[in-house]
């Protein structure tokens, strides 16, 4: 039985997720593809890094472009709720012999830089600069008029044991698929915190890697408008998959490659998920509609490319499913 | 000083607005309206009352439609985070001499009714009954796609004292306006349980009475299209306020009344609030843009017509600063 | 060069395509289709027929479904300027041997039933019936609120020969594709009589056939909708590509198969092109812009099947060229 | 019985609405507006003149912005179909006692410079210089994404004179609106030549003046972007009236005005009207839902504020007739 009960008093408060930070091997490209084409707002930026935010987010960054040799995820961001909080997640880890550095990061409060069981990079904080709010700024609404980040996406070797890691911690399960018969296997798990579809998701894959960052959209008409940006001005091979409805999350998405390959996903309109007895929906691994409800399935580069984390070395994947790959 | 720290740990947990139960007289006229022209969804209906919900709720009702003499606004639902919840509740509001009743409500788990500081009906609960999800069943979109309740706005006659109370509960301000000078004075709130801009508002006025019921539509063109709907189908009196952009929550909104005069707000596209340091947003109740970002003020309907609770008397307002009124 | 100037003196005036008959064989599974799932408004039906139209035509109908054993397309309709035109009509198709009948056809005035050089069927007539306009009765607005016919595309196994002889009745040319080199041949033509992309247009391939009417909507939020609903209510197998962008007409585009296999197109958003200086757009066959601006192949059905016109075989094409197929 | 048959062999062939030129005290100024916040293209400047038109628009320019001293609406242009018809055009106007100059103009081919029988003044030329279209450069869309000029709305002392006037040469009437009673009179009349609803229009008022220029944007969402970027960056007091939809036409709209007072109309979605048997709708001027369809009325400076013509003195309107006006 994989479905876990949700944890209400988790060891440390997580409010979401907050940022991601990217190595890029060259800024200039990376600005072209993230302010010029996607319309993010520069918060701010130095010789070696370019700190990018939505409209909506009074949160001083949400995607970090970190000049180096390689095109890694080089952390994944989660605010807490408190200095309190994040004293207790530093002991948690600890408990865990799990690291626990504090490093000085740059707009940002104290900041615990530890990892997941299986390697993945974490910053946890608590306070972050905030500038001025642009949300009623619409004259600085340019490209997809991204207005924050939503979530991220990563592979893991195991699905099961990354679930029951994150679970512990009050991240509440929205969607899975699984393999059918008598002993299901996770094949999938969408994670929440903030009460919409997810904070963090997990994938079977070769592990840990980050698979893609999803940043809101306030419409469907913005993902379009994008499409037919990208095609037009010389991003038409960074069109990865979509544009198109998924069935898990109900989500309007496109994914999109950056000039490193990391993986961008253009995402809005799925649901409230709040509710405590807010049930968790099953799909069949076999399910065509899961990925996408109308049908098209997704490319092979979308299931075995990943961007890797610094000096984790993946894993192959415990199991050995197969979902449905566009030839 | 009128604004106070947020409570993070509250005596019990609301986890969100959940319903409203609406006194109408004639349950043929409500149902035309409600289902036949705003398309939303009929859970269940008896000889004396109507159930409805939006495309996305699980919950089996967010408007109950009661019939009656009176065209009153008969409870205000919120849900609980459990069944302990609902137990210190009912102790909290013991404490304070405010009622606490548990009847039998059709539908709901263990219920308490009981009621606020000026007498606003409230019931509270933890489970109620869930029917199939209809998220992905889309060829049950009609009308407005009504997607889900977002939240109740309430006239007070102390703005700061309604503030007050639900504030001790745990509900978080996100945008206030107050009046300006030396000793501002609060003239509306908006609170937040669930991680939007609201749950809860209030607005200075006679009171207490419902000024209206928030719905969430998935996008502006739903509100437009509703607009061209009712505006040539008879309904073209109802429509009282926009469309139109809020200042306050950045909202899309329409503002409707129902065949008793019950005021339905259509409403799209705020901001995530989930954050503990979320500053909430000040306005100056002589910015016109607070009401309208375009600048079309409201009508004096708007101000001053909202429901009766039954058996509780309004009172006048104890602020007697005066908006920006359309002529 | 296989361009020829526009005729602006054409023999007769052909006001623009007007509708289209299509044989089914199973006039309940059509209906579903067409009006419970698709939205189109039921102007007739009888026991053999039914009569459609979208919400601002005033013509009686735009699609005739008639019941009949084999499903093919039982004749294009164009609309002509006057009783006079029509004369003109005849005289001009007798004049090549071609067919001049006039059937009774219910609804229409006079109705000359003829063909062009290939024996696909033409009825030309002035005058319909005109029900009531529904433009502004949006409260019949259902499904993809498809708002009037577009345009008729068609297999032809000579592109050449079907562009001289619609060109020399005044259809003027909008953009087209051929092959590359020194002596370009004709893949596929775009032609208009009402001054937007096309009324006609005509692609290589085993003709003559009816590739697919295509049937505007308001927006592309509409054809998004359809795209829900379909694949949600037993239609995902007839959704055969799209949503997508034509880098052709720059419509956006979804292409649905009936459950006779009929082919329809919901379109929106392409341009005008009343100025009599209006440059033909040429595309390469090997620019994959073409087909989908956002890059995706359409599928090999989607170049190889169509509906047959009634005692008319078909022919191998004369240029074997190759367009880019999704595998 | 002030509606006259459709004239289909016009003395000479209008193709349709081409450009307007404005006189502007402040280019700077201008641009800020037109460009900057608009977004539409500029063609060309100079010292003296900013040449502008839309995303889709192959003409030069459809919006020219021509220094002066005083915010007059110094031209209106029209296409016509060839040389041989602006020749026949000469005649027809010199015949009628009309100006008959042919200045030399920027970009354009010859041009006749004329005026109607109330002294508004024309430009007739029959070609353009083409840039390079910009309709799949969509890198290029800003501000409102306006695609194309669509039509020209003025002022004039007597509707039925003026519709008389143009109705000889070809424009056809589409809509109207008429005081009520036994002998009714026009007091706005829409005519079209290029297939939609209108290329000029007449309103009853003091004129002649230039009422609006319209202006079509791909979709509503392009006109409430638009709504929300002129209410934070300074235009707030530039927005007149609507958005909304009307009646007349069915389109929805917005009103604005530039920095000189000329009237914009951003527009979009009205219908085809390409037939010959396209009856006119009649409204009367006392159906409120002629202006808006959603009831607000419009604001007393739309019904009495337009741009003057050079060295034309307008008159008062000989039809007292008063609309509904918002106090």
């Amino acid at each position: 039985m994989p479905v876990r009960p949700a944890v209400f008093d988790p060891p440390f408060n997580v409010v979401r997720v907050s940022h991601v930070e990217l190595g890029v091997r060259d800024l200039g490209r990376s600005r072209a593809f993230y302010v010029d084409c996607l319309g993010l707002l520069v918060s701010d930026e130095t010789a070696d890094a370019i700190y990018l935010r939505g409209v909506e987010e009074r949160n001083h960054h949400s995607i970090v472009l970190r000049r180096g040799r390689a095109s890694e995820a080089q952390t994944l961001g989660f605010k807490l709720g408190s200095e309190d909080d994040l004293d207790r997640a530093a002991a948690w880890f600890a408990r865990r012999n799990l690291p626990t550095a504090f490093p000085d990061v740059p707009y940002q409060g104290r900041t615990l830089r530890t990892a997941d069981v299986f390697g993945m990079p974490l910053d946890l904080y608590a306070q972050m600069e905030q500038p001025a709010s642009m949300l009623q700024k619409y004259a600085a609404y340019r490209g997809a008029r991204i207005q924050r980040i939503d979530h991220l996406n990563c592979f893991t070797p195991d699905v099961q044991a990354s679930y029951d890691f994150y679970a512990a911690l009050g991240f509440r399960l929205t969607e899975y698929s699984e393999t059918d018969g008598d002993d299901p296997k996770l094949w999938a798990v969408w994670l929440q915190r903030k009460g919409n579809v997810h904070d963090l998701a997990f994938t079977n894959g070769t592990g840990p890697r980050l698979h893609h960052v999803g940043m809101w959209t306030p419409g469907v008409l913005d993902i379009i408008h994008i499409c037919d940006v990208m095609a037009t001005c010389g991003y038409l091979a960074n069109m990865e998959r979509g544009p198109g409805r998924h069935g898990i999350s109900n989500a309007f998405f496109l994914y999109i490659r950056d000039p490193d390959g990391h993986r961008v996903e253009l995402f809005t309109s799925d649901y409230l998920t709040v509710d405590p007895d807010h049930a968790p929906i099953r799909w069949s691994l076999t399910d065509p509609q899961r990925q996408t409800l109308w049908g098209q399935p997704a490319p092979r580069s979308w299931f075995e490319e990943g961007s890797l984390f610094p000096g984790v070395a993946p894993r192959a994947p415990v199991l050995a499913a197969q979902p449905i790959v566009a030839r």
